[in-house]
């Protein structure tokens, strides 16, 4: 099947349209007509091999919503016509100790994310810019039909890596959580985290995205630039999600933990990051990273947003507008996802 | 009160016998005659003011057992001829909210170390190099009868500084656990972890003291140097404790953790260690840092040691032979700690 699509040609020149070949639908596999695919920061890094050298034409995007349209002989938990999404990984080894306990984002031998990988018949996967994808069951969601259509695709990214960390470390009712960055991530964090019923902070640069923090959930809203914050509020926070992918000074962030409090990194600089052991040392404090969430806890956070009215704040674009968009993503100038209507995914 | 002791006369000049004096006892203190001072690696750095600078001449030592030989009038928990210790602390501020919740070693305002620290009547601590020392009774511990006197010097840091990490991260039977050097504090590690139930390895550089491991309580024993061990064992350790006080590579030992796994440094190397956050990522690792322990927990720590015969593998020594023991430390040629006789402290 031949589908229409946006790929990056090279690491450094724009994404152009294009058509890719999806796979025949195996016994196992639902065919999924995307209706919208959400922009996240890790395609621009992705794309341009910031993350490491990959093959070119690619096509990326993992926040994929859509309808099923073909199920194969073996499918059981979808059917034509169900509402589903598709996130960062299309697969798993399925064997070891992580997979078998329902944890296969932490695949030991590496999942099969949903662009860049080598799928399982050799080929590399190609991303939610397009029009038609082709997925194992196992990995697809149900999307619930209260959520906004176009505003579901972002939660399958930006939501579950969010809700995942936030509900391992018991953010809750009574527990003071603060989310570095009001981005893609940082915005999802601040509205579930305050659904999850904990006092939540925003640190930020700047002011300049306040008032939105505080509409969106937040209790607080602090600017980081001026460097006062560090210490007014030291030693507070039980648990503090730094969305940011950049180089930030750890120490200072650190410093803000209470006793047993963790900071978890959900974003994702490629350089190592300098930790002072004595800054761990205070308060028992720990460092942590979490990727993306398991299929199972992916579905619960569909369900939770569902119940709790949540979704991400999306400005919904053409697929022409992609490069432009890329460059606002890079320029923090968006308000706070961008979401592909891919049905204007046609080959020039 | 006149006593006699050891002092480092500035960072960089051997130890020398001299005098100092101590307080008065105050109506909470008690007075205690020191039978025996553990030496830690960290005497070395704080006296050659590798962890910042100090004013000499100091005294140093933080592994303290002796006799009480007076107690104030308002003393209601020892009396004359109790058997008590001394660790890393004597005192914290008992106002702040860790404090308060018993966990005086991560006091907000810094507790008052038995060494290098400001005391309350504006004095620099100084340590269990010497004959004799005051410590509000709050700060003072009860050894066990069953404890071999000399060898209970040690459990006053080494002991608590691994027993608390090993406790507050749930080792125990069904946990993996490695233990990260096999020096003062990783030997008491073994020691602990076994006691616990844990199934626990030792990483070493070499092999040189693996007969020693297995005999502690180790079920394997590893040598690090040829960096095979970083793969066959890589996902596999439920806890790390890392006593290592010099830079080590930190992505290969946090990539021996499995799922929700920690590494805990209890050494403390003052330069920052760079971490990959990616290798944080998978299997969603911490990295954690743990120092030394409450009062209430080194009093079980105490309590557990007794019932569980466990005690350091020491080196008695009298005080002419400190410098060169801390020659000795210094080139790992200790099996496992030095102890001091303080009865040999006497006056040049």
């Amino acid at each position: 099947m031949i589908v229409n699509a946006y790929a990056a040609p090279s690491a450094t020149e724009p994404l152009v349209p294009t058509t890719i070949e999806r796979r025949d639908v195996g016994a196992q596999d639902v065919l999924i007509e995307i209706a919208y695919a959400g922009i996240c920061h890790s395609d621009i890094h992705a794309a341009r091999g910031e993350w490491g050298p990959i093959s070119y034409p690619q096509v990326v995007g993992h926040e994929i919503v859509g309808v099923v349209t073909e199920v194969g002989s073996g499918v059981t938990k979808y059917a034509v016509g169900d509402r589903v999404g598709v996130g960062c990984m299309v697969n798993s080894c399925r064997e070891c100790v992580n997979c078998k306990a329902g944890m296969e984002n932490y695949c030991l031998k590496g999942n099969t994310q949903t662009y860049t990988s080598v799928d399982r018949d050799g080929t590399i996967t190609q991303g939610g810019y397009s029009t038609h994808i082709v997925v194992d069951e196992d990995f697809v969601l149900r999307v619930p039909e209260s959520i906004d259509y176009a505003a579901a695709a972002p939660l399958l990214c930006a939501g579950i890596t969010t809700y995942s960390p936030l509900r391992h470390w018991n953010a809750g009712p009574g527990k003071k959580v603060a989310v570095v960055g009001m981005g893609g991530l940082g915005h999802m964090a601040v509205k579930i985290a305050h659904a999850l019923g904990a006092e939540v902070t925003v640190l930020s640069q700047s002011l300049s995205k306040q008032e939105d923090g505080l509409r969106l959930g937040a209790d607080h809203y602090y600017a980081t630039a001026d460097g006062v914050v560090f210490e007014e509020h030291a030693n507070e926070f039980d648990l503090i999600i730094n969305t940011v992918s950049a180089v930030i000074d750890m120490g200072a962030y650190l410093g803000l933990l209470a006793l047993d409090g963790t900071l978890v990194n959900v974003g994702a600089p490629p350089e190592p990051l300098p930790i002072q052991v004595f800054t761990l040392f205070g308060n028992r404090r720990s460092f942590a990273g979490s990727g993306i969430g398991s299929i199972q806890e992916t579905q619960e956070m569909l369900d939770f947003c569902a119940e709790h009215g949540i979704a991400p704040e999306t400005e919904l674009i053409s697929a022409d507008e992609i490069n432009d968009a890329w460059e606002r993503v890079l320029r923090s100038d968006v308000r706070y996802r961008f979401v592909i209507d891919a049905k204007t995914l046609v080959t020039a």
